[in-house]
Formats: C-alpha cells, structure tokens, sequence
C-alpha cells in the first residue's frame, strides 16, 4: 500500500521540507541572482516535466524568466545542443538517473552555463554533475506511480521563486501549505464514492491553465499510469483551438478551476462546454460558482493564494486516481509495463 | 470540398513559397543574424503552435537556438511578462488575428527586442505589428482545418533556418519540396481503404520525437478536429514515461518514423509496442523495416532528408484525416464546435 500512504504523507513532507531547507534555498537563490541568467533551460521527463510546466508560469510571472522546456533529443541523438550562453540549465528527475536528462545538465556546465538540480537523490549522477543541487527530501518514493516527489518538486520551485525575489509575504504563504495539504486529506469527501461513477470511463480531457496547467498534466498522468484511462491534458485555450470538436454529451471534462486571475476564462469555457455540449464535469476548485455547475465538485480550501493552488489542487486529483484505479480492481503498486526509473535517451 | 483540394494544392505552394520568398527571407535572416538573439520566444496556438515545435528542434539542430514556447497568460491575463533581453520574439498565426499572440509580440517590441511575425496575412494585426514579417503564401484557407496553411509555416521556418545558416546544401535540399509532396499526393497508397478499418477507433496515440514530435501533434490534432477521435500525441520517450500503461492488445498506436537520427529510437518503441504488447500500428516511414511491423504502411519517399520530413510526413497523415472523416460520414468542410479563427486571450 504504498501509494496511498505516500499521498497522505505529503503534508509532513511539505512541512519538513519548508523547515529544514528554506535557509539552503535562499543562499542558493542568491549564487542565481549573483549569476543574472537571461533565461532557464529546464529539462525533465513526466512527472517532472509537470513540475517543470510549474516553474515556467511561476518562474515567468514572479521571477519575470523566460523559461525554454530542453528538447533531450538534440542532445543525444542529434548531438546539436543550443547555445546556453547566460541561461540557467535546471534538470529535475526524482531519481537523478535520466540519461537524456543528465546529457542536458552536462552541456550546460560544458558551456559554463549556472547548473541546477533538483532531486530525491544528493547522490545520484544528475545531483553530482550540477552546480547547484536542491534536495526535495521526499523519503523513498516506493510506488510506481509519483506523487509525494511531485508535490515536492513544485514546494522547491515554490520556494526557490520566494528566494529569487526575496519576498517575504511568499514565504509567509508558503509557511501555510502543509497545513492546507493536511485540510484537503482529512476532507476526503466522498471521493471514493464519486470514483466509482467513472469506472467505466475509458477517455477523457483534462482542464487547467496559468500554472495548474502543470496541474491538468499531472492528473491526467495518474489517471493513464493508473487507470489506463485515455485522459488528455489541456491549457483551456489550447482546447478551443480545435480540440473541443471531441466533446459531446456526457463527455468526461476534468477541470481544475481554483480561484485567481486566470479564474474566469477557465470559467467561461466549462460554463461553455456544460451548457452546450452537455459534457460530463468534474471540477476541483475553490470558488463557489465553478464547484455549483459541476457534476461532481471538489472543493481545495479557499485561503490558498492562487500560486501555490498546484500543490494542494493535484491531491484530491492523486487520490481520484487512486480510488479510481481500486475501483477498477487494478494494481495501485504496480501499474503494467512502467518502472519507477525510466532510462531514456 | 475545399479540405481536399487544399491537401493538393500543397505541392504547388509550397514550390511558389521556395521561388518566391527565397530572397525576402535570406534578407529576414541577415537582419536576425545582425541582431544575434541569444534565444527564440515563440508564441503560437492549435496548428501554428504545432508549427512551433517543428521550429523548436530545427533551429535548435541547425541554428543553435534554444527556444522557449511562450505562455501567452502570463502576458494577458498574470499581466507579468517575462524578461525578454535578447530574444527573438516570434509569432505564428495563419490569421494573424488571435488577441493572445499579438499581446507577445507587442510586448517584445515594448521591451526593443526583435519581433518576427509568420502569417498568412500580411495586413493582419499581428503582421503589421512584428518588425519582421514572412508571409507564408498560402492563399485563402476556406476549410476549418488547416492544411495547406501547415506545410507552408514549416515551409518557412526550413527557409528561415537556411537563411540564418546560410547553408546552401539546405537551399538545394528545400528546392526539391515540393517535388516529394507531389509524389506523397500522386501515390495515395490506398489511404481511403485504409481508413475504413479505423471507421470505429475511438481512441489512439500518436508517436513521433525529433523533427516529428510536431508531425504527431498535427496529426493528432486533424483526427481530433475532423474525425473526433481521441488522438493523444508523445514524444516516444515521454511515452515510456507513464502512459504506456494505457496500451493493451489492439490499441491503436499511429507512429511517424522516417529514416534518420531519431530512426532506432522510435523503431525500438514500436517494436516493443508491437510485441510485448500486441499493439495496432499504423506508421508513416521511408525505412523498410519500420513498414514491415507495421499493420498498416504509410510510405513516403526515401530520398527526403531527415529535417524536411515533417513537411512530407503529415501529407498522408492529412489523407488519412480526411478520408477517416468521409468513412464516419461527417462533415470534413465544417466541424462541429470549431471556427476558423479562435479569438483566444
């Protein structure tokens, strides 16, 4: 059982990691801002890749850094790496084992770009090779399936943003978080019960934008990895540039809708998709009017500022999946054909 | 019926592209080479977007350029642009009329960086406020779904990146184009049978990486608009990451894999789909052994080099779109929901 005991230890995780690496991440933060990188070179596979779609909204609208997601292959195979010149080269991997990923931290010193990691392992080649290394501090992730290194992973992006502006009201919110990740575990609301209305969904999409975009990406995720669920992730823009021809009555939306300002657009598009598609929503949310019009509403707790709503917005998400994937009488330990370390080039 | 005769009328654009805008853009090449951008910002939705990735491994293979996918919503609805020092910031847009990708292009002027617009449109918005603008040349697009408009953007961007290398083996590669799509379009393979046996696939992934990770977003984007289909596009190594669990027997994977670096990569996955785990595979090759395994075999000409394959390869790939359409009996001119030009902000 340890998928369902890693999502419930997530709080004490977050908490732990708010105490005992603030100090390491603020310094860190400073060797960042002494170098002044025009830009970040992010490279990361799956769930860090998500958390890595994260830090290219937050890093973008707190930290004002353009952020390039690397494309691996011109590393390995193509052996055409960019020029980094002035960028800062992040990888993340919660093993720090990626070939593809450890190639793009290389280059990067290679050009003596500023190199940072971020991963679960302090000893790992993708922690050694880099310049900079935050430790997420997750524990041993056991499950195949990532889900307290990815909750993780976004309180370092998180902190780190609080340290490269140096804002003292962001560390103050992110004092919060644990104790909000705590709120939505001991409110589990019926989302067993609600799981079982989807037993037999075989597709869907999945919703979110701003910076649950890394949210939307990250659910449909659990739901493939766990549920063999067809679930499809979308920026609620991307969607109506032709995409939203799929949907028809009863079609499964999944949106995650917090409060904020990218709020009422995603509003307007699965108010859109309710009334004239008749599709089928699940919303998780904060916000009275988006949680009203959904099929089935997830409520998150109402005081989390918009920027840290991807960390507490994906938990009721894992244990959807979760609950989903029991209701389907599948192995939540061992999802088939994926390993915990994916080696790819 | 201006979807097929638009798919056709590729080959002739494609030529009257490479003759008459060879010139504008070598002098287009020569301003940005003057400029000596340390990075490409680009911002683009739906096809246009797709068109951006193709743009995101080429001139990253052949330019050295990293790229970053801007997040239009940082700009529009965060308000908090990025830091754009030094960049090239590029939008691509067939209407040159989507609110999200003027906001980025008139924030890089506002911040003196050097702006390019790729339009279809040269009086357009966003044409007129780009300091640099490449008209694409593809005529009216009367059909939904973009084709023609497609091609003619890669078109381009293969052109620019010539232009910026000055690489006149690339020059004499791009001259011969239009040729083999010619060649795709005077040997349909069939493709109309073929579609009759995907008449009832509701569902299916589609595989590329490299220069082809943009053939299967588009790809999957026409099945999604014309045929509603639910088509989930990967990176064959962001596949193995998780959502290979969804494949069982039968599951249909669709795979662009022409001969070139990322070649074995690619032939390994399908491979491993195919006899572990008894997937359908439906592939798009110029390389003997990759038709071989494949249940259906898509063939494109030998002779294309890897770069200029994504302007080959999504030809059949549009066919097969329209074909599948007309097979479920649904309306290729007009889908449902979608319009031709999505205001997104």
């Amino acid at each position: 059982m340890s998928l369902i005991s890693e999502i419930h230890e997530q709080p004490q995780i977050l908490q732990n990691l708010f105490d005992s690496q603030s100090n390491e991440i603020r310094k860190i933060a400073e060797q960042i801002n002494a170098y002044n990188p025009h830009y970040v070179f992010l490279a990361a596979r799956g769930t860090s890749d998500n958390a890595g779609r994260f830090a290219n909204y937050l890093w973008g609208a707190h930290n004002h850094f353009p952020l390039a997601l690397a494309t691996p292959s011109l590393f390995t195979f193509y052996e055409q790496p960019p020029h980094l010149k002035d960028a800062l080269v992040v990888g993340i991997s919660q093993s720090g084992m990626s070939p593809d990923i450890l190639a793009v931290i290389e280059e990067g010193r290679r050009q003596k770009s500023l190199t940072l990691a971020i991963t679960n392992a302090p000893n790992s080649p993708l922690a050694q090779a880099a310049d900079l290394h935050i430790n997420i501090c997750a524990g041993e992730e056991k499950a195949v399936a990532a889900t307290k290194s990815y909750t993780a992973q976004l309180m370092v992006i998180a902190m780190l943003s609080a340290g490269l502006s140096a804002n003292q009201a962001d560390w103050n919110d992110l004092a919060r978080v644990a104790t909000w990740a705590q709120e939505v575990l001991d409110h589990p609301q019926q989302l067993a019960d609600y799981a079982q209305r989807y037993t037999f969904m075989d597709r869907c999409v999945v919703l979110g934008r701003g910076y649950n975009y890394a949210t939307a990406f990250e659910w449909a995720l659990k739901l493939k990895e766990l549920t063999y669920t067809i679930a499809e992730p979308y920026s609620s823009a991307d969607f109506l540039h032709g995409p939203v021809a799929m949907v028809d009555r009863n079609f499964p939306v999944l949106a995650v809708a917090p409060q904020g300002k990218i709020f009422e657009n995603i509003l307007d598009v699965i108010k859109q998709l309710k009334e004239k598609q008749q599709a089928e929503l699940v919303v998780i949310s904060n916000n009275p009017e988006a949680l009203k019009i959904a099929n089935i509403a997830i409520k998150i707790p109402g005081a989390v500022p918009e920027w840290l709503t991807p960390i507490i917005a994906i938990i009721p998400g894992q244990l959807f999946a979760y609950h989903l994937t029991e209701a389907r009488g599948f192995n939540s330990e061992s999802p088939r054909t994926i390993n915990k370390v994916t080696r790819t080039h």
